[in-house]
């Protein structure tokens, strides 16, 4: 009987991690989840990855052949498959291909998440068949992957894709990264935040999250007012939509793409960060590119997008070869 | 006896068209030059190029095969081998290659300056080996070649790379392109020349450059004056710097580059531009890409740069296929 090929995917994040069996074509065909513990040493970790997924492979082994494995995690990179000095994570510097090349003599690859999910969308979702696109991850931060000529852009280093911290607002708003006005302090889930916290302060419109403090005011609060009416909660959403979209014109004279994706907890808003973003970004855009960019929403199934992110990463690899 | 394999390069200005004979290892082995004649219909022009490449072919050609033909244009399509709407030309719309196919049956290509001449650096110039860097033209606007993955990016429609139109100041100065604030505005010569007039117009220092009217002032001028100390022009070339370096931030952030060249008219300031641009780069570079990306000048033999870049293109697909 022919065994069907399939590639482990595995998206390491803070808290959590998951994991599961993707086919060529991108269906799903088992899933499990682990703590990351990621105060414990990375050995144990991988330790563990290792068993929980033997052990789900063994569940459906019968059918399966394993021909690679994908992984997505913060400040990965490609090159040297490694994990440097991830936030969020105890582990300052983990060589990931080689941990799991004491189990596995098959390929493995790891990049970020971002870049994790612009070859899902190229493989499995909103891009198939495009050979230029960005994705851009509006979560508690922004990151971005890109495609051109239609292979993933690494860069000289592996760290290319960081629209997240291109500028939008010189000396503007105070960025994690040491520098100011960056893309990620306006038009991430803790970005609108900041808007929001800043309309409620300067201006004197009624608004339902007038009774929250800063650190109650979360993205899903505002998207929830957003919903009833609200009209500082719209005001935030056009004005974080005003800065991702001309500053996506950026982008698009660097790379020319056919596509921009948005992806993550932000884009999950729909309508409110879709229009005035599409809107903005056409006003400001360069002649010869307006009107010839789609601004997309991923074709990733939901809570699944990531391991398909990862596991499309290796699944890429393999089809090269 | 073994024919020498070489390619026809030709650059097509507003007002001069240059061409030549260009061996694989980069080495001209006879030029040409012609007035361009922009007012008159384009077919004049293809068949007066093609007489006069023919008559300088028949002085070399004992010893040579031609096997392509690459040319550089301002607006050219790539994709569609075609000049669109170009500037200082009048022709609407011209099928280059369609064109020379009336004599030729070797393959033609064309790209716009900026894509000739990150070609031209990776074949035969600063950039030989690269896989990851960008090339930037200072001239009288600001052009750009972006190359990742040893590949140049036309993106989806053939017309990426437009970094000069990229914002550095929202609402600042306006663009021949209808927008305001582009890079191209504040970092070409024509840039440094308007950065020249408010710096006379705001300050009291004095300088060599008051008795001349704004339009007697060139980068030229400027550029004396710095040579001759003054204080003014020396300003002048530290806020180009500034605006150039750190707007380069971003273009790092997309593609992380292994180096960029500067070229073009601005760029043979040497040290007056390179030294404040390096400067503000890594001032305000995102901590990963510090001290990573080196900043070149051109490795093209100055007068001849354009030629070989427009051959590179040719040469480039020839040696891809």
């Amino acid at each position: 009987m022919n065994k069907k090929d399939v590639v482990l995917g595995v998206d390491i994040g803070g808290t959590n991690t998951a994991f599961g069996y993707v086919d060529r074509e991108g269906n799903l065909q088992a899933e499990g989840g682990m703590k990351t513990e990621a105060d414990r040493p990375s050995a144990e970790f991988f330790e563990r990855l290792h068993n929980e997924a033997e052990t789900l492979f063994k569940s459906i082994c019968g059918n399966y052949s394993l021909v690679g494995i994908g992984l997505g995690a913060p400040n990965a990179n490609y090159y040297k498959g490694t994990i440097e000095q991830p936030p969020n994570l105890s582990w300052d510097y983990v060589d990931v291909v080689a941990a799991l090349k004491r189990w596995y003599s098959i390929p493995v690859a790891l990049t970020n998440d971002a870049n994790a999910a612009a070859l899902g969308e190229m493989l499995f979702g909103a891009a198939k068949g495009m050979k230029n696109f960005i994705v851009i991850t509006l979560g508690t931060g922004v990151g971005s992957g890109i495609v051109a000529n239609g292979e993933l852009i690494y860069g000289h280093d592996g760290f290319a894709g960081e629209i997240g911290h291109t500028t939008i607002v010189p000396n503007g708003r105070q960025c994690g990264c040491g520098r100011r006005g960056c893309l990620e302090t306006y038009a991430s889930a803790s970005g609108i935040c900041r808007t929001m916290t800043e309309l409620l302060q300067t201006k004197t419109t009624p608004s339902e999250l007038r009774t929250m403090s800063p650190d109650q005011i979360t993205s899903k609060r505002i998207f929830e007012a957003a919903q009833h009416g609200d009209a500082l909660a719209l005001e935030a959403f056009d004005m974080t939509g005003r800065y991702l979209g001309t500053k996506l014109t950026d982008s698009v004279a660097h790379t020319s793409p056919e596509a921009i994706i948005l992806f993550g907890g932000l884009a999950a808003a729909g309508d409110f960060i879709f229009t005035p973003t599409k809107k903005y970004m056409e006003e400001y855009m360069l002649n010869i590119f307006k009107n010839k960019v789609r601004l997309l929403p991923s074709g990733l199934p939901k809570g699944n997008s990531a391991i398909l992110g990862a596991a499309a990463l290796i699944w890429k690899e393999l089809l090269k070869a």
